[in-house]
C-alpha cells in the first residue's frame, strides 16, 4: 500500500511537471510577433521581465502593475479625423430632425451643407456646440445604444472598414502581453470616456471601468413611473488631455502607472508623470512615420499634423532627454492591422 | 505501453477528481459564519446563487458582477463622529503650526480650544474650512503619508482600538463571499476618496482604483528639479453623496451595480439605482439597532441620529416599498467585530 501511494504521488508530480513545462513552452513563444526586433520591442520585453521576475531589484507587486494607453493615434487610427468627431458630425441630422430650428443656426447649418472644406475649418467653439448637442441631453443608455448603432455601420473612408477594425495589431499584442504578466491595462484618452467605454471591452479587452477619458457630468432623475435614470449633461468634469491625464489617472485609478503609451503632446504629462517615480518605468511614444501603410505626420515628416494632439519637435526632444522610447511605425511594426496577413 | 498510458491517464483523472471534490467541500462551508440565519443572510446567499449559477435565468456574466458598498456606518463604525472628521480636527494643530496666524481665526480657534461641546456645534461652513486647510495644499504623496501616520496612532475613544479594526466582521464576510464568486467589490463613500484609498486595500481587500468617494481636484506642476507632482486642490470634483453616488458610479465604474449596501439617506439613490434595472438586484440597508454591542440610532430607536447621513423613517418606508432588505445588527449579526471571539 505504501508503495502504491508513493507511485501515485510520483504520477501526480509527473502531471504537475508536464503542466509547468507546457506553461514555459507557451511563455517562450514570441509575445510580440508583429514587432520587428529593435530597441522598441526590446524595451517592452526588458520592462516586463524586470518588473515581473521575482528576484529582480525592479520587481513590482501585481497590485501595482498599472499600464495606461492613450487611444487616438496610439491604439487606433486617428488621422485625418478622430472617429468621435465623425460620430458627432454624423449625429447632427438626427439632432436637427428633433429640433428643426437648428437647421438655420451655425454651426449646424455648415455641417448639414456637407461642405467638407468649411466643416474642416470649424472653430473649437463650434465643435463644442456640436459636441454638446450630440453627446448630451439623453440617458446614458440611449447614448450607448446610439454609439453602438453608429459603430456597426460607420466606415473609415480609406480602408472601408469599421473604425473598431483599425486598431494597431502591435499595440493589441502589447496590451495582451502586459495583461498576461499581471498588468491592469487602462485607456487614458482625451476622447469621451462614455464613447470609448461602449466598445473598449470588445475591441481591446479593456472593461469600461478601466477607461479614463474626458468626462461630462450626469444628472440623476426619475421618469414618470418613478424609475431613476442618469442624463448626460453639458458640464465638463474632466478634460483628460495634457495635465488632465495625470490628474485623471489620480482621480480614477489612484496609483501612478509603471508604463504609459502615447503619441502626441496631449500625452506629454502622462509620460512625464509615469517616468518620474522610482523603479522600472516605461514611457513610449508612437511616431507616425509610415506614409504608405498608415500616415506620416510629426517632426521629421514636415507633413500636416492632426488638429488636436501633435507629435511636435519639442515632444521628440523631450523623449530623447527623458529616456522615453520612440516607436517608429515604419521600422518597428511588421504589420499595422490584424487584417493584413 | 498502451496499458501504462491508460493507467497514467487514470491517475491524472483521479487527481483532477480530488481537486474538484476539495473545491466543492470548500464551497459548502458557510461563507457567512458571523451571520445568524434569517431573511438578510438568506437574501445574500440567494442573490449570489441566482447570479452565478450557469443555468439560472438571472445569471450575470463575470465582467458585469459589480457590488458597491458605502463605508461609514456600513463597513465600519461611524458613530458618534466620522473617522475622517477626527482626522481633520487632529491635523489642525499641525496646520496652525505651519501658519501661526490661523490660531486666532475661527473655526481653528475653537478646534484648538479643545472644547468638545463647541466643536460639535461647528457649522458645515466651518467644517469645510477645516477640510480645505487639512486636506489640500500638499502633494498627494504627502497626504497619503500623513493619513498613514495618523491611522497608526489614532484610537476610537470607546473601543480604544485603531479605526481600521472597527470594521464589521459580517460585512467583511460579504465582501469576501462576493469576491470569491467573481464580483468586483467597490467602496462608494461620501467620505474622501483619497483618504479611504490609503487603507482600503489592507483593511477591506479593496484596491485604490475600486474606491469611489468625494473627490477634490489635483493640480499638475513641477518642483525645482523639474520633477512633476500633483497637489491636492480645494476644488470639489465629485460630491459622492445622495444623487452623487449613482453619478459617481457612472463616472468611475461605468456599469450599474448588481448589489449595493448602505445605511443612510446618503445611500438612498445608489440603492434605488441598483434595484431599478432588470435581473437579480440586491439593495441592502444596515440598521443600527444594537445599543449594547454598537449603537442604536434611526427610525425605531428615537435616539440621536448622526449629523450627516441618517437612517430616517422615510428611508425605512422606501426600503419596504422597493424590496430592499434591512439588516438588523442586533438580530442578523452573530458578532460585530473580528476581535470579539
Amino acid at each position: 500500500m505504501k508503495h502504491f501511494q508513493a507511485f501515485q504521488f510520483h504520477r501526480v508530480l509527473l502531471f504537475a511537471a508536464a503542466l509547468v513545462l507546457a506553461t514555459q513552452a507557451h511563455a517562450e513563444t514570441d509575445p510580440l510577433p508583429s514587432w520587428n526586433d529593435g530597441p522598441a520591442k526590446q524595451a517592452i520585453v526588458d520592462f516586463v521581465k524586470s518588473t515581473t521576475t521575482k528576484d529582480s531589484p525592479q520587481f513590482v507587486p501585481t497590485a501595482e502593475r498599472i499600464a495606461t494607453f492613450d487611444q487616438d493615434g496610439t491604439l487606433w487610427v486617428s488621422h485625418p479625423i478622430y472617429a468621435q468627431v465623425m460620430y458627432c458630425l454624423d449625429r447632427v441630422p438626427a439632432v436637427v430632425k428633433a429640433k428643426p430650428k437648428l437647421a438655420k443656426v451655425e454651426p449646424f447649418k455648415t455641417v448639414l451643407s456637407g461642405n467638407r472644406e468649411k466643416i474642416a475649418k470649424l472653430s473649437m467653439d463650434s465643435l463644442l456646440k456640436i459636441v454638446a448637442a450630440t453627446l448630451t441631453g439623453m440617458s446614458v443608455e440611449e447614448f450607448q445604444a446610439e454609439v453602438k448603432a453608429w459603430l456597426a455601420t460607420a466606415m473609415d473612408p480609406r480602408w472601408k472598414r469599421p473604425y473598431t477594425e483599425l486598431t494597431y495589431q502591435p499595440m493589441q499584442e502589447v496590451l495582451k502581453y502586459l495583461r498576461d504578466n499581471g498588468y491592469k491595462t487602462y485607456i487614458v484618452t482625451g476622447g469621451g470616456q462614455d464613447f470609448v467605454r461602449v466598445y473598449s471591452e470588445e475591441t481591446y479587452g479593456i472593461p469600461p471601468e478601466q477607461v479614463v477619458g474626458s468626462a461630462l457630468g450626469t444628472k440623476y432623475a426619475y421618469d414618470k413611473s418613478g424609475k431613476p435614470f442618469l442624463t448626460k449633461e453639458p458640464k465638463l468634469l474632466l478634460n483628460d488631455n495634457n495635465a488632465g491625464k495625470p490628474e485623471g489617472i489620480h482621480l480614477m485609478i489612484g496609483r501612478r502607472p509603471h508604463a504609459a503609451f502615447g503619441n502626441s503632446t496631449g500625452d506629454r504629462q502622462m509620460l512625464e508623470y509615469t517616468k518620474a517615480d522610482d523603479g522600472a518605468r516605461l514611457s513610449m511614444l508612437v511616431l507616425h512615420d509610415d506614409a504608405k501603410r498608415e500616415y506620416a505626420y510629426g517632426p521629421a515628416q514636415g507633413l500636416p499634423t492632426t488638429k488636436v494632439g501633435t507629435f511636435t519637435q519639442s515632444l521628440y526632444d523631450e523623449a530623447q532627454k527623458q529616456g522615453w522610447t520612440v516607436i517608429s511605425m515604419k521600422n518597428d511594426w511588421k504589420r499595422i492591422f490584424s487584417f493584413e496577413q
